[in-house]
């Protein structure tokens, strides 16, 4: 049953078609800064929130009702996956997730569940499909999945890494095993991302959370062959966004994808980063999220600046990293606000 | 009383002379990699190592003996500014810096010392000279300090940050304020380097460690106006290395400054650097510490690699941040010692 979509700007974007107002959405929007969030936690524990439908649901549409985002994105985690392969994932409310058992050796790798990942994940998709049926057509829903080399760091550091040097030990020691493993986690995450949209996903995003941590020839060759195959493969079933954080100098090869957008953060201008890309491909980004602390007035006067700069049409207006639980509501909703208020400074 | 020096090479890159071969150190070269420094700081807190210089200068001389590095870098911290600026600074081994009494307000500004700072700091000068006499010209003699963006996001945090959300909540929303602290930091800066010259240092380096939290713009704003004011300022004094890590988008600014040396990290590769910097200034780098856990004989095919993607000349071997604890010494040492073997792989 296909609902007609009543806002369907972000998906317009992604295809480049013209768009009125660019769309806007904010990367970990269902999350800490909501109070009626925060209710849900001190209720149930993050995995109870993640693997029960209505609870993911509830917290997917917390933002579309509160913040008047122009897209939902499923309440989940991006380690999901190495914790659907076998490895145990502990989430301690303000630590950050640990895995327990890391992996270390081939026999570690081998011992990584590989068949049937995205049944064991059937919570995810029955959550997409229940807030499909919620949004009744309100928004586009957003799927995701972390990008390999992202859950590499993780599974082979156990936790989060100032350097990642424990995983970069292990590729550079390892170089065959580390694709393997590599190899091992996109063949899932093609799968996982496939059954998302059969579920209702409009389009999916790959979160390279730590690919800026590698030079620019590490990731070539760890992480963007690997962005590239799940790019390839979900091409027919959904546009699809790449967000490598911190990859500026991957961005010209990006653009030439089979993705539908790319994520940027903060650390590149507008005016450059459509310059690398040669305005060939949708970008999304790039307000760094500690500027939502600065006055209301003021996150306005950024967001026109930055509307400005990337330009309405082929944009999508996002942070260019999580929204962090520090900021006051109101000011994620005048970033929100500022960009369906934009108007142009000149005639162009 | 001047003494030649025996191994100039750092200074002849520096100054853009011809090298037989690039000069090598690495950040953090005197640390809890060497065993040795270990000792040491099993028996004294780490203000007692800083502020003796006898101990400094020990601890200084430590990778020159062990390791055959071609420069010394004084033993200290950048946080010594703002201690002498009349801020508390505690430093528990293994859990990073803290500073109990942060800036917050117009009043707290106006409360630091700014007057004689740099006298207050005459431990530094001592144990530079000291290391100077020491070193008895084998190898140059670097000194440092921490630049006022970096200085300034301890100073406002309190202690290490992932985002810097309070340092910059403080320049977005107090830009004036933060100048003058910018402004305030700057000058003794400049005198505290001047002296760290007086005392031996035979150039100085301005570590920019939290540049690259910055976007663009703000670092155009906030951090490079200081940099290039300690610069101008110890042009004739003494070459200055700049290093504000992570700010490839600065490059080419940089290169026509009054600084002589320019240190990068591994997010960008050497080829493009020199691109940006139309090979008009040192770059210094790039080798990612995480490089140093991979077997020796792959530690020595990549430093090859690197050294001819930079050029032997105006090119200082180096790393892309600081050494960390967990690489083995004879790791370290095969870096440097493949610095020195380094043969160009064709005639040019």
């Amino acid at each position: 049953m296909m609902t007609t979509l009543k806002n369907d700007l972000l998906l317009r974007a992604l295809r480049k078609e013209k768009v009125e107002r660019p769309p806007v959405w904010m990367m970990r929007q269902a999350g800490r800064y909501l109070p009626d969030y925060i209710k849900l936690r001190n209720q149930y524990d993050f995995f109870t929130r993640v693997q029960t439908p209505e609870l993911a649901t509830a917290i997917t549409l917390q933002p579309i009702d509160q913040v008047g985002v122009d897209a939902a994105i499923i309440f989940s985690d991006i380690l999901v996956i190495p914790q659907a392969m076998g490895l145990e994932v502990l989430m301690e409310e303000g630590k950050g997730p640990s895995l327990p058992k890391t992996i270390k050796t081939k026999a570690d790798v081998n011992a990584l569940i590989t068949e049937g990942v995205e049944e064991n994940l059937s919570y995810v998709t029955s959550a997409l499909a229940l807030t499909k049926k919620e949004l009744n057509g309100r928004v586009p829903l957003i799927g995701f999945a972390g990008a390999p080399w992202t859950l590499l760091c993780y599974m082979v550091e156990g936790k989060g890494s100032k350097t990642w040097d424990k995983a970069k030990q292990f590729v550079y020691t390892e170089p065959a095993l580390a694709h393997s493993l590599l190899q091992k986690i996109t063949d899932i995450t093609i799968k996982y991302l496939v059954a998302q949209v059969k579920a209702g996903a409009d389009t999916v995003q790959v979160f390279d959370s730590w690919a800026g941590s590698l030079s620019p020839s590490d990731f070539q060759t760890f992480a963007q062959p690997y962005l590239l195959q799940i790019a390839d493969a979900l091409k027919d079933h959904a546009p699809v966004i790449l967000f490598p954080k911190g990859t500026w100098h991957a961005l010209e090869d990006l653009s030439k994808s089979s993705a539908s957008g790319i994520g940027i953060d903060w650390t590149i201008s507008p005016e450059y980063a459509r310059k690398l890309t040669s305005n060939n491909i949708t970008l999304q980004g790039n307000f760094d999220p500690a500027k939502l602390l600065a006055p209301i007035p003021q996150i306005k006067i950024w967001v026109k600046e930055m509307i400005d700069a990337f330009g309405v049409q082929n944009y999508i207006a996002n942070l260019g990293h999580g929204i962090t639980p520090n900021i006051p509501v109101d000011h994620a909703k005048a970033f929100v606000d500022a960009v369906k208020e934009y108007q142009p400074s000149n005639d162009n």
